[in-house]
């Protein structure tokens, strides 16, 4: 038994559904905060729920429609959650989107697994190419690591983000070194990790993370370029739970006034203070020539992963059309026409996502691999067509999504009747549907789940400079350059 | 002494500055509901406050720059408030533009006495146009009310929107003839009317109310064919204050949390019950065929008035530098290029509205209306604009946006250290600043301010549709033909 | 032996390469008009020698890159050329558009076989889905001639676009009844058919076309339902090559003024007058019912073969940063930023045609079809992005691909020697090399090439309107108001 | 008398009207050249003629419209051409603006005297200013020779750009010192200039010149830091006339074919050798400080200038109805939308050239120039907007403008009759008029004409790049910063 062993006792018994799942999360002693006070116990937290309604839809999708939430894995040689499988051929990936839009539609929000999924991915081959070349044994670690994880169907969530302090100089060029996450102690049982990871999404709702390191690393900065895996209750980790916008309106308003009601995202800073990992969970210390590769590999699957956007725009479109059918409008011209090009958009970005499955690329380790270009161009996208999709839909909405009055005061004896009288559309719409209907595009392009559809649509996974710092990197551009100087009857390259 | 003398009798002592207008507010019997509760003391409610603050820098505009914001009127024969002024030349509208940028970004958000004044040019016109026709004392009668509400220096709010039902039919073919707001009872003194008015911007923070049909009428809809004025607490009247987005965050969070806890915009839905008024304050009754000029006029003047966004803008532009500059990368040329490209549209925006005020024609009336193409055109730029304006800023500040913790944790003792470690940028730059001015831009784009830098833009004075359609019938397009054909060499037009 | 091997007599000797190709043009009685006079032999014509250049590379990939211009056909039992193979599984779409693209980048233009090879699948599918149904024997004809076609490896051109005259009217209610193609006789060998096919695309340069309804058809249109093959030089036939901007340049200028002389595309009106089609070569004759699916099967795979615009979008990249380096400006940063957009633009085009093929789905004949939504969605981008590119490259390239002197001066004593002074770029630049780049990027954005680039790719296979109406039939709208009513909460559709 | 009245000696007699002006470029003795021959009488060179057709309607306009097209000058004491006026009131400037929109409605293309009106504006007030400064004579000399420029009525031209070659390097470091034009020797009666100017527009449809710095200098550029007039026909002067897509289909094809026969544009290389300049017309001579404000306000008034696309939008918009007409669908829903978007871009464009000349602000020497911060926006949408047109232009149009026959063989007795049987549109319209309409809209986006509409708007003024870093340098983003910071809650800058 090795010294990781105690620390998989409480999974012995698989997760198997969303009941399951809740009652997982019960009782665990993690220092959670969120707007000021100390939250004793997350799944009862009413801003704290719907971001765990939300990751609880993971299983329920493998129960219900196991061919997409599902599939078979050759390192638990047995069928798993799709969201803990290392993808071994391009369906993989294209089934991963699938499931990635189906989980869109579903809960209209993020549904915060991808991170840990994509962890997954980049792990299964980083840790393979440094033992071929260096001896090590990460990767026969990091697959019994992911084999108990399988059996045991956990949430595994992906720290990447440092806080990285002064952006112009490297982690061991910081004032402050712990603005990036770094070993601070060594002994014979494992590694003590200090530091911060930011932006952490669905970290308070996940079983374990995987931090990794956020950016390339000099041989200078051996004691930041460090990967493991670690109970999310571990000591030493304590957690504030990000303010969303709206984030309290299902306290203070209501069910409807929320929009959304059941689901929402959730981001977090975690701090680590001397956090320790044993061995057995420890996939990189040290090796700082790989910390690149992680990050573009980890990032190649993630900027994919954005397909999850199309569902929300599946969604949004839905909505829109749906209160354009309250108010009797559905067929007119320039209402059909903006549908269509949400609907345009919605559907380049997921082709752009598809493209980059289906063109995926076996890597040493046989995991495979989105491809880089497309998964850059696909991000790239999502940065920019979400915004116009939202104002879209916004616009066939009426402006009545920012004025409307709230659910409370429809339960108001004085100004319910008159709400009821004067907010009706077209005969044989129920007026609460049509407020519900205009609260959900609310609640995705200006309220709390627009912070998923929009901002972190830009951000996520890297922000726009970024993508485009890649496209440079993987345009080509002599090639090109040689195909038009041989077009234009130029015999050679100026010097 | 006429009937509707008393009705000013509080207003003998003219509103000076910001404390008197705050003064002036203060208990008025009016019923006045927010999330299903009667609100005392509007002045009082901190959700309300930050709307009627805003509507103070009106006021305090005008005591700081009396050049900007204040004119002299003919009709008062001294210098009033330049939101009481009707303009009596381009160069009124001109500073009427740069007054609305300065307390655009004086506030970061809608200042909400727009609506009033451009209410105000409509009326002196359309009155004097029925007169000339019908041989009515309308504009005689406007005049007076405008005098006194000159010399009293009180906020007018405009109030047009009617709640229409089914759209595809005329006020008096509605199930409900409420769905307009119509005349239901005249005596000798006046007339009484019933009916509602939605997205009323500001209402609770203004003195006076004119209201105004919404569109065209045909000959059966000369109940509904009305506008007056009236006291905003007049018996009869009940406004419900619509949520906007976060709006109760400056109470669970505090000032930083809010973003912009100073300033805020207001829409509420009005509902009118047998509401009187005098004949002396009626300035159109039955006189359908002048509904449509009166809403193209106000249009008019209200598409341009948009050019207030400019001066949100302003601070967005400034909010994003600055938050480039906390992180150090003020001077990288990609936040510079989208610095310069914010910078472009909000100027687009600009100089159509000023164009659309320079090229002014003067009504019969002797009162000025923008150049309608331009107005148009000018307002169909905000529709757009602000969008791609609000996306870069949100590029360049980072998803920390959306992803902080709350002021409140700040000031918990276990992890207000943590985030203040963790959450710095380059040096010299206070953490709790560059939090604060994150939440300004998530103020500005994603939460309560928002709602009128990007929602109202759409959507006020007429959605992106309604230019388009005016747009239309302005281009001229058989001119144009015809100086397509002669260039063509085609001698006629075809049949 | 039936009354078609005639037909086929001339091409016992398959074609191999490119300089067959040449041949077998040649010496062919034809009647080809350009520019108000007959051309007697086209590849020797100046203008039009270019398309057939263009035409020819299809044979040389094949020779150069069997793996991407040549497939194994199961008609044939033996491999053949691509653009006469059936798609008989998603990788051969996929194949199919590597090769598109790797024309357009070897062309920079409109390789013009596409719409042979799009008729040849949609063929396949409809032949036998109309013999299924009706007891008809197509398919096996249609599979004769494909035999045949693959085993001579000639050009087969599609002509589906007719004048349509009156578009609010069927064929059948025209004033004219040859504005749309149809039956004008039928003997005991085979009918003969009249009209005309406008926008050919390379018909000139074919050996066989395919003729084919352009739009859904009712019982009254029998006699125009109809489609068979016919060979280019059919008695009957009339071509009148269509201007292209600047065709005449390579003539008056010389190679450098052209920009590209090796290559352009070719359109041509087709006047059919009597043509005879024995029984052999017809495979629809009244079936009007299947005239829709194939318009909808030809235009979805037509619209993915737009993917040959990346092509183009290569060359054209290439030939703005090489412009830019002869500038000397090369690593500015707004100019690697716009090479950057420029490739975004591209791979999304790309990204979209090839989901479009990766997600085929097979029809009942086995030929496989492209994905419906994303294959419009690929061809609406091809609508927008090319612009855009093209203006950017007009942006790096500078105002001198407008006002450059000819090739002509160049030679001249007088103003060469001036010339050569003053266009020079930065130190080891020739130049002419300068100006030979500068002439591409102006070929390609505002010349002959243009009028594939970004014409074509506005209206080949269906101008943007078309596409918007398959986006709107295939958006599933009742699905997403569905997943819409569920996350808002709303239990039931509205009436 | 001064020695530079001897080159007024031809100009005596004033021209009056558009066949004096053609009258006054004949017999001319200048070294033209065009495709590699010496052109003996620009004013009978088929392709050159509607070039100067162009520049003529100038002088038609000031004869048909002499609100628009002339202005009393105080300097000549008497109305001139406003071609040659110095702007002395923003009205003057929006006046300006009117004949520009209204000579781009007339033409379709660029009429070429704007770049010398736009300097003498320039000259008015740069020329002031060193007089103040350093006691010269220059503006006295200027006035003189405008005086006598405005009797004669003649036409200036402007010469800006120089071949500039390494764009790293000053003038003084070129390898070669005639990149930049320059003075290569002095004597008591003037000087000499040496160099060359690039993309002249009109220059060989001008009369006199004025040359100007083409950036900022150094002190030891001061040789290079020169303005001055010349006639155009002054002996060192060779000009080389630069291709136009398709400047030739004139002589190919026809009136037809052309699209807009009568009217083109013109740009050339103009190369200076040893060209004597009298001290009477040198206007700067070594004052290299004031090359930088110069060139500003020529760019500020030249870049407001290009509201002559709006004029040339309208065209395009007309044509594009037109067409619709043709094809009877110009009431269809979705070509009204088109035409309206095309509307609002163009309007936008207006609006913003407009806005920068009614805020114009008076220089030193009283001349009035355009807001420079709107200006540079003005532009700036110029350097997108008419692309945007062009394309919905083309949409609207069909491709038949890319693949039409030739006008010549509506003249061939076999295919003549063919192609007017094909290519008819809906009842009443002549195919010819259909041709022709089709044939104008091909010019404006794709041949001859989109020059002038896209290329032009690009780069003419300066390249979008230019624009950006004078909007950077003018957007007070301190201001911004510090209006952010207020509204934020924050007391001070960061350090």
């Amino acid at each position: 038994m090795d010294s990781s062993e105690a620390l998989w006792v409480d999974f012995k018994k698989p997760i198997v559904n969303a009941e399951d799942y809740f009652a997982s999360l019960r009782g665990r002693r993690m220092n959670v905060f969120f707007m000021g006070e100390r939250v004793s116990e997350p799944v009862d937290h009413p801003v704290i729920r719907p971001s765990i309604n939300a990751m609880a839809e993971t299983y329920r999708l493998a129960g219900e429609r196991p061919e997409l939430g599902t599939v078979r894995s050759e390192i638990a040689r047995q069928p798993v959650n799709r969201f803990l499988h290392v993808p071994a051929n391009p369906g993989d990936l294209v089934t991963k989107h699938e499931m990635q839009r189906e989980l869109g539609r579903r809960t209209g929000t993020c549904f915060q697994r991808c991170v840990g999924l994509d962890a997954i991915g980049t792990c299964h081959s980083v840790t393979f190419d440094i033992d071929v070349k260096n001896g090590t044994k990460y990767h026969e670690r990091f697959l019994e690591f992911l084999r108990r994880a399988q059996a045991a169907n956990v949430v595994i969530g992906g720290a990447m983000t440092d806080p990285k302090g002064d952006r112009s100089k490297a982690p061991h060029q910081q004032s402050d070194p712990d603005l990036f996450l770094r070993v601070v102690k060594r002994d014979d049982k494992g590694i003590y990790v200090s530091g911060a990871k930011m932006h952490q999404t669905g970290a308070v709702n996940s079983h374990w993370l995987i931090f990794m390191p956020t950016m390339r690393m000099t041989e200078a900065d051996r004691d930041w370029s460090v990967v493991g895996a670690i109970r999310v209750d571990a000591p030493g980790l304590t957690y504030v739970v990000g303010r969303q916008t709206n984030d309290t309106r299902i306290v203070d308003g209501g069910a409807m006034d929320a929009g959304n009601a059941q689901f929402a995202g959730q981001e977090s800073l975690i701090v680590f203070e001397e956090v320790f990992v044993p061995h057995e969970h420890v996939f990189m210390d040290g090796e700082w020539e790989y910390a690149s590769s992680l990050v573009e590999r980890f990032t190649t699957y993630h900027r994919s992963s954005y397909v999850c956007k199309t569902g929300l725009g599946d969604v949004l479109i839905g909505a829109a059309a749906e209160a354009a059918s309250h108010n009797g409008v559905e067929g007119v011209s320039h209402i059909k026409d903006k549908l269509v090009e949400m609907t345009h958009l919605n559907e380049t970005i997921y082709s752009s996502c598809m493209a980059a499955a289906h063109q995926a690329k076996p890597m040493a380790s046989g995991a495979y691999l989105n491809d880089e270009m497309l998964s850059n161009v696909a991000k790239h996208n999502v940065t920019r067509f979400p915004f116009e999709i939202a104002r879209l839909a916004q616009d066939i909405a009426g402006g009545l999504i920012v004025t409307m009055p709230s659910e409370k005061d429809l339960h108001n004896n004085e100004v319910g009747p008159l709400i009821r009288k004067f907010l009706r559309g077209r005969d044989g719409v129920e007026v609460t549907d049509r407020m519900r209907i205009l609260r959900l595009i609310e609640n995705m392009t200006i309220v709390r789940n627009a912070v998923g559809y929009l901002t972190e649509s830009l951000h996520g996974a890297g922000s726009p400079q970024a993508q485009r710092i890649q496209i440079a990197r993987g345009m080509k551009i002599e090639e090109k350059k040689a195909r038009a100087r041989k077009l234009a009857g130029i015999s050679q390259s100026a010097k």
